[in-house]
């Protein structure tokens, strides 16, 4: 790749052509989704920034790149300070910060493809209170000044079986467009990519971890879909598939398919589909519904076949983390203290070796010691390669996409001894996430209701951490998948039976240690007979691996407690047992025994 | 009283003289709190309904009462049927179906000194709609029509001295008035009489259990203090007292005291201050700003002044309970099964025999038995009177207004045997109870995020109560104060140090029995020491009663459940016992004592 300051010259002098005094380069590609093919890495084209999260705005003689805290160190090592002001995106909002850079009378230019349509009417307000305007490019500067943009991967649509969808597409799009009918609108912008994978029963290979095939889509309340993607990735068979009513289209002839729809109502997210798909819609003439994405619900709330499967895929994937982690123990008893890298490449080649297997659904966050304190670290984004230490703790979060589920697992492991403080917060946190699993509530509540039984135990000694407890996940799609959540922030959804959401209190201790239990459970109803008649849901643990006692304080635990440790540890032992033997099935039997309750006094 | 239809004549001569085609009489009055004096029951007047909450509405030739789940048997005991058409408010809201019974042109006539301006505003919306005016009538036509009217009775303002409030108001002013500096506004608009009482240090017997001086106030952004009541209710010694820039005007004078703020802009909350004060405002040329009123969160964050004062206040009233329960139980002994309202009348002797004692905070509720299912009984209203049941449960729920505080406590008492259900969800109830009182949490946590802990234990059986948990106290003023509150709707006020709450889960069984276990807790900063160094928050109890051990079944208890129960009844002896003698001596010592660990095989 060309030097950085060639880099900026060739986009300056695109903007000029433009008569433009600033572009913005946002880091999120024309599917606003969370992860990015290599061809769309456009802020890392314009800025040398890798971060998952930032912007850089780029003016005729500055330029800045915005990320946040998560990022603090990886900005400075890879952005150039000279061609770049680097500054942090909370405290510095980006447009607010261009709105005083510029004269009154200013352009900036933007792509209206890269954000949504509320942040575009959010910054149009705020540079308009400068006298400043925001104008779309009809095409992406930094695309036009990529020389050596790698070409976009075309891999064919996978067609997912009803095995492991439990529902064909016309029946999924017949209710959705039912939906739709009941809005009294003509159709709705389906525009997340996880969105239309699941309502067409199809998966895709075109960025890593998240099954997708990039595109979006519109449905009619006829439940006819047009589907605007790459057509050289439908696959032979996909219409039979499909059923009928499914037109692909190239996406840029969207404007185009969009003119049927003058004069109609359309529903469409304006906080996460982007401005420019609305935007033609309008310019069509129709008019826009905001609207939550009508698949959402559905998506989340998955049926038998997908909980099964989801149960299915947790069970061969539990077989690998065990693997893992009973290799893990003999390294360290011979002293083989092994890189963070080394490690996350193992588990990874355990994970491979398992059925249905397609690749890990997030990047491993594999964390030695004080690293794990982080709750975001990736060690490929470390300074330097830390291996394990003696007396400490590691903490691996890490998943897998299988064609019948994914999966999201954290456990954390003593290496050598890690203290009495250690094994005392690593069950302040076990304590929260049993309370958590053994919820029972009422039809109606919240994840909001629910956060407070992960941390009270954690409270009760001043600690606490800072990130939500529980979010929701896909059935082989996204593994952060709305709307539902388990947080301290507001949530309004109330958790419904087949949802599926991670239960991963944590404690943090900077430059120490970092500790995280996290297990997916699925929301079902309860079989709890009052004579109230009331409607009680509950929650079931589908990921299998123990829990390491050796980082267990019994005397913290309450009977009830050590009674729901003793029958969890049973039940992954029973189910894993058949897939393992030798040294493996002798480190799952030991790492699952019973513990004794040693009373609760210190609870 | 007049009959009915003769008052009803009397209106609609009013009307016709207006040229109304409806009229609007809420139960409200002007200053739309929770409690009226007499000469204010214009809704009883107008229809012969007594409900704490409900509306009129008056017609040409019809006319229909509007009220909730509550007061369905109570108004149709009390509203002739011939006259009135009787609709429930939730399903049928009154100014929706009121626009549906008018034609185009019709005139619907309001006072709009006996509603919101957010509910005028509403109104006004939904009438145009059909083309209906919405009027306002220059004088109340209930008070116009209305003989034999009630004079309103003139108490002399209670001076509170500065050993009960811990600030002077003078103090008070400044700082809300540096509030309102900071919000760019001239003025605020203190419209709800407790904030006013709260502002001035005083009190005031113009309506039973809130000890209010009827009025509203305008606070200027200098701390001078606008306070329009009525004169006559002055005491000597007020000017003193209230220090420097108080001026007191009648009522009818705001109008013209409003024009002093021509041109400038006055904060006002037009969900809780009635709409009349907020047109006149307009009409004075000033600029609304929509916002809360500035006392509410001073106010509901008690100093250590009025802390201390609650904590003295409930010691007394604590007293009272148990001169009560102990007298209750010594009649049951015998044979005595006293009615509701001797109990009530029995439970109030004992209060008015307290220093500083003033007022019941609330009407009593004293519920036997089945009665005790109805979270909201008054044996007032009831059908007919009601004696303790042998084998049953008693549940009374009341509180005290005190020079130095307000309480407000439930307890549930076994009547011979109630049975092993009885006492086991007794028991749930009380721990959930327990483990809210001994919650800690970081700053920042609402009572949402709270209220679970106060159900988990009931939702773990398939069981829950539909009330909220706990809903704020004030310091000798309303027993019901915003702004926090503990419960499942959605709040985002956090829980600060100095607000108090009650903390009362319960259980009800249909035709059955209640259960309710009711104190109230004081925020505190916790003195926890952990090394994130977070602020931590945690409650005090200080209500002084025991909980009926005979309703606690010890082998749901945990260890910790059982200590603090024991813990707590250890307080109360040691705090009531100097003030008790006798039987009453020996009941305390009793009642209080500890009981015994079983463990906690059935948790």
């Amino acid at each position: 790749m060309e030097h950085i300051s060639e880099r900026l010259t060739r986009l300056r002098a695109a903007m000029a052509e433009r008569e433009l005094d600033a572009l913005i380069v946002p880091r999120a590609d024309e599917y606003l989704g969370e992860y990015l093919p290599p061809h769309n890495e456009r802020l890392r084209w314009a800025s040398d920034f890798s971060g998952s999260a930032g912007v850089a705005i780029v003016m005729r003689d500055r330029a800045a790149v915005f990320t946040d805290g998560r990022y603090t160190v990886q900005v400075r090592q890879q952005v150039n300070p000279d061609l770049f002001e680097i500054l942090h995106s909370v405290e510095t909002p980006h447009v607010k910060w261009l709105a005083g850079q510029l004269e009154a009378g200013g352009k900036v230019g933007y792509d209206p493809r890269m954000h949504s349509l509320n942040w575009a009417r959010a910054a149009q307000k705020i540079l308009a209170k400068r006298e400043v305007e925001l104008v779309e490019t009809a095409d992406n500067l930094v695309d036009r000044c990529w020389q050596d943009r790698p070409v976009a991967e075309v891999h064919p649509a996978l067609l997912l079986d009803e095995d492991f969808t439990g529902r064909s597409s016309t029946e999924k799009r017949a209710d959705i467009a039912a939906a739709i009918r009941e809005e009294g609108a003509a159709a709705a912008l389906i525009f997340a990519a996880d969105s239309v994978a699941w309502l067409l029963n199809i998966r895709g290979r075109d960025i890593p971890s998240l099954p997708l095939v990039l595109g979006f889509a519109l449905l009619h309340s006829d439940g006819r879909l047009d589907f605007f993607t790459n057509p050289e990735k439908i696959p032979e068979g996909f219409a039979a598939h499909v059923g009928e009513g499914v037109s692909v289209f190239p996406e840029a002839e969207a404007p185009a398919a969009f003119k049927a729809l003058a004069g109609a109502t359309v529903m469409a997210d304006p906080a996460t589909a982007n401005a420019w798909c609305q935007l033609e819609l309008e310019r069509a003439g129709a008019t826009l519904l905001a609207a939550d994405d009508p698949v959402l619900m559905p998506k989340a709330c998955k049926n038998a076949v997908e909980v099964q499967g989801m149960r299915d895929a947790h069970l061969r994937d539990g077989v690998a983390e065990v693997k893992f982690l009973a290799w893990l123990d003999a390294e360290v008893a011979v002293g083989h203290l092994h890189s963070e890298g080394e490690l996350s490449d193992k588990l990874l080649s355990f994970r491979a070796g398992q059925a249905r297997f397609q690749d890990i659904s997030f990047d491993t966050i594999s964390a030695a010691a004080a690293n794990a304190a982080l709750p975001h670290y990736h060690h490929v984004n470390a300074p330097e390669e830390t291996r394990l230490h003696m007396d400490s703790v590691y903490l691996v979060d890490s998943g897998g996409q299988y064609l019948d589920g994914t999966t999201d697992i954290t456990r954390t492991v003593a290496i050598g001894d890690p203290g009495q403080e250690v094994r005392e917060r690593f069950t302040l946190v076990l304590k929260g996430h049993i309370a958590l699993d053994q919820a029972r509530f009422p039809e109606g509540t919240t994840g909001t209701q629910l956060d407070v039984l992960a941390r009270m135990f954690l409270w009760r000694e001043g600690l606490d951490y800072d990130h939500g407890t529980g979010h929701g996940v896909g059935a082989f799609l996204s593994v952060h998948e709305g709307p539902q959540r388990i947080a301290k922030a507001v949530s309004e959804v109330p958790l419904k039976p087949g949802m599926v959401l991670s239960n991963e209190p944590g404690y943090y201790k900077d430059g120490a240690y970092g500790i995280r239990c996290e297990n997916l459970v699925v929301v079902r109803e309860s079989d709890i007979d009052s004579d109230d008649g009331r409607t009680m849901y509950e929650f079931e643990a589908i990921t299998l691996a123990p829990f390491d006692l050796r980082l267990v304080e019994p005397s913290l635990m309450t009977v009830e407690e050590t009674d729901w440790l003793n029958d969890y540890h049973a039940t992954v032992r029973d189910k894993l047992s058949p897939h393992l033997e030798g040294d493996e099935l002798a480190w799952l039997q030991q790492a699952t025994q019973p513990i004794q309750p040693a009373g609760e006094k210190a609870a």
